[in-house]
């Protein structure tokens, strides 16, 4: 792969070299990305702990420690294994592990030498870490997960004493920390104000902190999430931690919140225009199954117009899907032709990331590097 | 992986063996769609080309061909190449390919032996092909496709007579012909009657065959699509092939159809309880990433509860999902524990397949057997 990219072009011509449709991660747009959320880090004094999901690869993982991230967030124990394997050597699993196969992959690695941070949010899946971990005589880091809105996982904070004496008494673990998710802004709320949502999600963990440690809780760790709360969070006093995912290559989404500009988006999908069927449509050769469909057009609180923003024309719209067809509306006079390559930005850049085995990673001088997705599909 | 499944078991116990989430196909109730299949093939005495992509698996392909198919389909070259890597030999691409290098791709699978056909909806495309074919001197099968609908690809039947005379007239390929994916179904039409569906699919292609040859052209390929209206459309005199590709696996999508049955759903995901953080509601451990997102609950024409049907809880809801966690409304006496292992049916197979990079294929004792899916996420 020797084909330079050159950002700037919306259309590019047949013969560009590229197998489409693919993925395409512009290098010099992640680290000013990843530069941006460990200034706001360094800033507030807390630690940085980017969550992988974003890029899946043990690379990028690396530029984000190297820039000044303490470790990484992972949420299955199976990304921890391929992260680790690529020479990541601080990972905490944000995830309540509860089957014992995962348990002992999760000792294993301790036992290997990474520093293996766990998450719990009931006694069951505690006290079952705690028994393989005396067991194999290790001492494993837990932190416990707090429900703070979201109705997914985490202990409800009325009942989060009670239960963070119960796994500190347990043998072969250290209840270190506590964490959340609470995605305040992906409820529905299409006019949040995200200051004061990244403020009220600090605030509600620095207080269950405080709460713990007055009942004689060895809280360190107060961790908090996501990218479009991550700087406001981050500015309250008591959290110590905050993992952002999406930040290091931004998406539609997010630039749909204000968090980042579509500039800031470094990856785009590259497909070619196979047909156009009328004045006012063309196809192109990915659908469903190079888009993700988990963030729907027209849905709280996106409100996006189609599947990702068309570079360079971005009153186009990705109306339509199926697995490997995208339907776009163009203006009647666009000169968009078959054969054409054409740049998308994907609403939702995680979830695009696990639909491709391999992206093209783009230097600042446009060359291209093939690099396979090495935590893709890691459901386990 | 030496696990019986019991498919009649609702919620597994804890320690089954199985890491989840992860997808089990059941192997009698495969064989028993795809002899059903075959049969409506028989009957009407038309050709079956099953549509590979609900499988993405060799080795289900040649279960197919076995059980009398002609050939498969496919929508991406490189699926053709994962394909014949897996001993299939003759591969319909029913896609326009326009791309050189795609074209030269096929043009050495016909050179290694394989009978390629391929798709074209343009001339543009059909020239690019043909200019290939002729300088690596291969004769390539070329069908041309015909917009029924859909509104994707596929040349307009006012535009066919022309478009085929012109592509005909080309030098390195033989046009033997037509095809089309009407998808009726899927395009909002809640109360569509299945069987006026697939009459008219298959009617308008035999027009448009009898038209052609009506102006010298050799049309002896009448190709049409789609489970839920294959046996309808074999029934048109004239259509010489069907290319259904779900009905083998088969899923609440086609269950909502009345195509299937629940319990001809050959593919279930297993998932753990995580976490159950109130008395209606549990969180398994697959979400957005295990189950696919392009059949939204509540949206035409299917109208489906959630993202699944839950295995011995038919009135359990996959109400919600992030990537890592699927949120479960139950009934507040349900037994469901910490740990416990349960079966869900996806909503639409085809993408759940190519978001699992295994399978596991359960043989009609329950045994297991661990299989890579490898032409999942085959996108060029």
């Amino acid at each position: 792969m020797n084909e330079k990219l050159n950002p700037d072009l919306a259309i590019w011509g047949a013969g560009s070299g590229l197998e489409t449709p693919c993925l395409v991660i512009e290098s010099s747009v992640v680290d000013a990305n990843i530069a941006a959320m460990s200034e706001v880090a360094k800033r507030n004094g807390v630690q940085l702990r980017p969550h992988a999901k974003t890029h899946k690869l043990p690379e990028m993982a690396a530029r984000q420690i190297a820039a000044g991230a303490a470790g990484i967030t992972v949420a299955k124990i199976s990304e921890a294994e391929v992260m680790a394997e690529g020479g990541i050597t601080d990972i905490f699993v944000a995830y309540p592990l509860v089957a014992a196969s995962k348990i002992e992959r999760a000792v294993r690695l301790s036992q290997a030498g990474v520093r293996l941070i766990v998450g719990a949010d009931s006694l069951e899946g505690a006290k079952r870490i705690s028994d393989a971990a005396v067991r194999e005589g290790v001492k494993l880091e837990i932190r416990l997960e707090i429900e703070t809105g979201l109705r997914r996982t985490g202990v409800r904070i009325d009942d989060a004493v009670q239960l963070a004496k119960q796994i500190a008494a347990l043998d072969g673990i250290r209840l270190t920390g506590i964490y959340t998710y609470r995605g305040a802004m992906y409820n529905g709320t299409p006019t949040l104000d995200l200051r004061a949502a990244g403020h009220e999600e600090g605030l509600i963990m620095a207080s269950v902190a405080t709460v713990l440690r007055s009942e004689g809780l060895a809280i360190q760790d107060v961790s908090v999430g996501s990218t479009p709360t991550a700087a406001y969070a981050a500015e309250v006093g008591g959290v110590t931690e905050i993992r952002p995912g999406t930040y290091i290559y931004q998406d539609r989404m997010q630039a749909a919140f204000g968090v980042s500009t579509i500039d800031d988006c470094a990856g785009a999908v590259m497909a070619t225009v196979i047909s156009r069927p009328s004045d006012d449509l063309i196809v192109i050769d990915g659908g469903s199954k190079t888009f993700a469909t988990d963030v729907q057009p027209g849905t709280s609180p996106f409100y996006l117009q189609g599947f990702g923003h068309i570079v360079g024309a971005p009153d186009a719209v990705l109306e339509r899907m199926t697995e490997e067809h995208g339907m776009i509306r163009v203006r009647t006079d666009a000169v968009y032709r078959v054969g054409d390559v054409i740049r998308i930005i994907p609403n939702h850049i995680c979830s695009t990331v696990n639909l491709h085995s391999f992206v093209y990673i783009a230097d600042a001088a446009g060359q291209l590097r093939k690099a396979a997705v090495a935590a893709r599909g890691m459901l386990e």
